[in-house]
């Protein structure tokens, strides 16, 4: 039975991104960070819009507009495409866990 | 900010589904469960596929193939459209909380 918390490292060099399923609509993704902030410079920029759940840990997100996000476990929200985003902080002393769900 | 832990009363007389996002391609759903089965008589024939995560609680799916799965927190699979498939057991002693994302 796949988990969603299997093969998590407690210390990882950089943001991993794995593949949870991938369809012709959608793609589902799990994100673990411990620390990384991500794009490294600049903003995110999709073409597919994303709704995303915190299940561990905890980020900050922040948007072009100035808005600023805390997630902690069972926060989610909606990205809808082209809302320039930057993941701006994610706790350093544990691995947070993300899903992500991609759609168009 | 929306949490999928919040609103969860510890006793429900029913199965309760709260849509988390809706769009053309995709739905997302948080179901609740304590101790129901469902569908009441017969399988899920559904037209849509479904991948569903457990993300607190424990449940079990059953297959019209007779497969049987045991769900606990992050165990996740994916159901393709019309594959028959019952909830055949939830925790009565605990909130079961499914994330469900169907797509066509």
């Amino acid at each position: 039975m796949p988990n969603i918390y299997n093969n998590i490292l407690s210390q990882l060099p950089e943001e991993v991104f794995s593949n949870l399923l991938s369809s012709g609509s959608i793609r589902i993704e799990r994100i673990l960070s411990t620390g990384q902030t991500s794009p490294e410079t600049g903003w995110y920029d999709q073409h597919e819009h994303e709704w995303v759940i915190v299940l561990q840990g905890a980020g900050e997100l922040t948007f072009a507009n100035s808005d600023v996000i805390n997630l902690k476990p069972g926060d989610y929200l909606n990205i809808p495409a082209h809302t320039h985003h930057k993941v701006s902080w994610t706790d350093p002393m544990q691995v947070t866990v993300w899903l992500a769900v991609f759609y168009t």
